[in-house]
């Protein structure tokens, strides 16, 4: 894995440090690069929202539980019908060629890689959606076809209609689900380019829930009122998420959200969260803290670059091996012993 | 933007690091250049006061709420009758000219490129006071009148017939509201100039008020106590300011003072606040905390001195351009719309 | 001792900067240096679990108390039946040479330095277990015998009947006690040298205790249940520890855990505590939380390293006189007389 | 002032770094340069103690008041029966030519220049005592003599009887006050140079007050039981120190305890404080915690060794123009205005 961060390191010269702490800092070289443009791999703004992930999970720590019978964990999760080696899939990172251009990765070859790293880890690679997607370059779709379907659509909150053709192409090459990321809804490169972007209500997701026989995500919920309206509409998962701190700048850690929504909606619809979430270790605290499973983000552009398919594979695994050990040490022999007597 | 900080950095060497985030750190090169003296445009001392103005900000967060009818925010502030683009404005400082010199930009150009580009951005440039100013050379009053009254006049406590003066004068040019930064009673500067400098009573502040048929203002106050004897006076707006952290080592931040403020008379006197804002984030930030509106300063000088009028005017549409976004993010449609539960 | 440091610091050049403080700060080289591999002398990934226990003993800060009749302070500590000059003893450390080689130190002449330099300083060198450690090649139970027994051995929680051969071996050779870390059930590196580790079950331990005739002792406890089943198994001392945060990254400091064992375990086990203790100050901090007493491990490496037994003497030495200098200067005669009132 | 500290800055080289804050930040070229053997000007071992009486007075701040009537505030100070400029006096530093050499400053010319330098500012300098001082070597007394008794003289807590023939000596030369710094008890310098040090009882400090007709003073309280074993004694004045953090790691800043020794004992006997006060800002803080005055002391090596004498009344005049503003600002017309109400 050191290897796969190196040739990372080299190739993202200027763009992401590829620290051993991806933290957000605002000391970092990705942090702080513009006022509202592109952003490379940091942050939005001050880069606080970004920081603001990790500063909240690091809050909280892990309660070694080590006198018992010895035992292997069980990591499988149910991901609408699909068994997952792990609770962990990749998120809907698009854009990469934005920042590093084709020479670094092409966006196809980003996303193919990342589709079939995660298959091949026992996991789902999710793909989204940016001001160079279309319905006729949707690269993401195309990678998830390639992958014979293992993958998860995002689309940005363009107008109804576009979504709901992207969902239909989506179905047609047999993704798991399908979502929209409301929190792209203030995007200024979707609108320069032509491509605008929208809040969506309560009846809008109902409408589109309704366009399609694929489960329906959410991502961008960091409030209950609007966990609430998404569940009332009938969402299938809802994703707690800040998008990585790169949408508005200020929010606060994913983690510091993620209680108070699963206190009211645990077991009513999928929670899954990300922001900051680096190890098992991380995800550990995550699910502890009521989530149903995690995305992981920026790690996996560094895996991608790094050493393609391989390197995502590679780093999926690692996650799924730091989360057995982390449940070993707290005494979780399934996903579902993580609870919140975890954490301390 | 960027091109706008590139040139002031250049021009402010040695003076201000125009960096990224503008914090106060104590590392920073503007921070405790003097032992009371000349300050460049860092904080006093220790600069503690200034640092304290971002930290106090930085514990508030932004929560996002998104599930709703699309909307545009309407960001219109009323002023003393004037409609404003948005409830900001360039803060009132004065003396540019004392740490870069003339070559940087001189004080007469400084006020009437505030003036000019709060103006044409739709907002209202606030002209200060210091020892090289009277009533024969006042630069923001002659600035304010070449922009046909378009600015707010402050000046520094001095003896109550010199302040009457001014303000006729501002009268004349047909200015928007006069004021005292009555934080400036500790000036050395002002003493060591032979124009000494004073407390008001409120007593002096009725005499002043009295004076002028325009809207009086007081900037600088950092206590409940202040705040009452003031509003008991009679003034139509308060600053709570501890201006740029440049008067006195040691206070806390605007933001920790502004809700205990805010609480007792909200609605029974215009409140305003400075202090740290960089952006329409941290504008919410105040408003949510109980404030009418807002000014800004330091950036403002950069803004002017890499690209004069256009510069400011540059400034103050990113300003709105973020304050824009992150009403529509939380759920605001009008700044009335922006309260306590907008923050977390 | 400065002369000692320096030599180290030559010797462990990239692996352990011998700073003024070892205090697992994310910037110090020796940390996260891998993904779970190879870990030098720092903490496991990102660091935490190490610089947890300098944080969470730095909380704590000493009463001083002067006014009383000048004394001596008397340190003496009663370990089964040892009288030792202090309540301070050698952790467990092994695999030194892993990462510095032999030419660094090799692992027998680590382990003698360590047990011979602990006994002429009147304290106790704990010896511990890798993978490159068998029944035949056991360097700590060796350096034990050529000091007559004067040692403690701790075993790695291997299969029962090897630990239980280990254990003969100790008594056979006179040592003081036996006993297990717990917490390196999840080492890789013994699971990859085939030699497996495995979580301990409560009759487990009691099956180990009832093997041999030495006082028993579980090191790596960080939970009230973990001590709550160790006790109840009947084991004579429990170590408070996250194995200077090198077996699970994100553990509490245990300065943090140790209070909420004592509250409930004081006078019925030996609590012994390490993690971040540099000076007789922090022995101080540690036994006024209620430990009995405490171990050290990274200094012990670096005196080591330094000068060997003469240079664990010296340390010893100093931690000594830095405990009686904290004894006399906190109003403590005895180290019974360190009860929570001494910190603040 | 800026030129005398540049002076200091380059006399000091490699033992203070003259910074614009003197923190006792662990990164300081001050802190951490031995194991409890020469000190520099830093703290003792990890600086704990230095840098926590620099937190404990950051977590303050001032509360400007700022409308009503203007007035000079009054900052005459009564020591017993002197009447001050202020309510400041300069600590009683000893040793300054141990770590700079004679080249630096001769250990009587720093006790001349403190004690000629405050005076002549109306202030005090103490003198202390160290391993080089003896009863024919007295640099503190003879400076104090030449400056017609204008001193206090602070006594190691060396055997009674030295101590007695001390005081006689001080009184013979007219001394305002004498004392005993308590927490010297702990000097390995004083120890190896066969002047040995001791705790003082309740007893021994009754029989060096009734050795003397002059107020009596200790200095180096950290705890309530000592504050009242000391005023129970009859004592004249109490310092609350921890000797600049110079005597034991990790003690708490002196800001911290202050107020539960003025909360019990504040009218019953004068009470002082020390540790990390640099600015009036901090005496304001200081007072409205409860003392009566305040000393300083590193600021006075830098004054004496940059400008001597002259350097002294510079500094000391900065203390007293920067507390006169700071009154000012806070609304406090003398220093029995600085109530816990000035400070938030």
């Amino acid at each position: 894995m050191e290897d796969v961060r190196r040739i990372a390191r080299d190739k993202l010269k200027g763009i992401c440090g590829v620290y051993k702490d991806c933290d957000g800092d605002p000391r970092r070289l990705c942090q702080g690069q513009s006022y509202g443009r592109a952003l490379g791999i940091g942050g939005i703004g001050s880069g606080a929202s970004f920081n603001n992930n990790f500063i909240a999970l690091r809050k909280h720590k892990l309660r070694m539980k080590l006198v018992e019978e010895d035992f292997i964990p069980n990591t499988v999760y149910d991901f609408f019908g699909k068994k997952l080696s792990m609770p962990i899939m990749a998120a809907s990172v698009a854009g990469v060629n934005s920042f590093g251009g084709d020479s670094v990765i092409s966006e196809y070859d980003f996303c193919s890689t990342v589709v079939q790293g995660c298959k091949a880890a026992g996991s789902i690679g999710w793909r989204g959606d940016t001001y160079t997607y279309s319905l006729d370059n949707s690269y993401g779709i195309n990678a998830i076809a390639d992958a014979d379907g293992h993958g998860v659509k995002i689309v940005k909150p363009r107008d109804q209609e576009t979504i709901i053709k992207f969902f239909k192409k989506a179905e047609n090459v047999g993704c798991i689900a399908v979502g929209v990321d409301i929190d792209g809804c203030g995007s200024y490169a979707m609108a320069t380019h032509n491509k605008p972007v929208f809040k969506k209500s309560t009846e809008d997701i109902k409408e589109l829930i309704s366009s399609t026989k694929l489960p329906f995500i959410i991502k961008g919920i960091m409030s209950v009122e609007d966990a609430s309206k998404v569940v009332e509409a009938g969402a299938s998962a809802i994703v707690i998420s800040n998008h990585g701190g790169r949408v508005l700048d200020h929010t606060p850690g994913t983690a510091d959200v993620l209680p108070q929504i699963t206190k009211k909606f645990k077991g009513k619809v999928k929670i899954i969260v990300d922001g900051g979430i680096r190890t098992g270790y991380d995800v550990v605290k995550m699910l502890a803290l009521g989530a149903d499973s995690v995305l992981i983000g920026r790690d996996i552009i560094r895996a991608a670059v790094g050493a393609g398919t391989k390197g995502v594979k590679i780093h999926m695994e690692y996650m799924l091996q730091s989360l057995t050990k982390a449940m070993k040490m707290t005494s979780c022999k399934t996903i579902e012993d993580i609870t919140p007597e975890v954490i301390c």
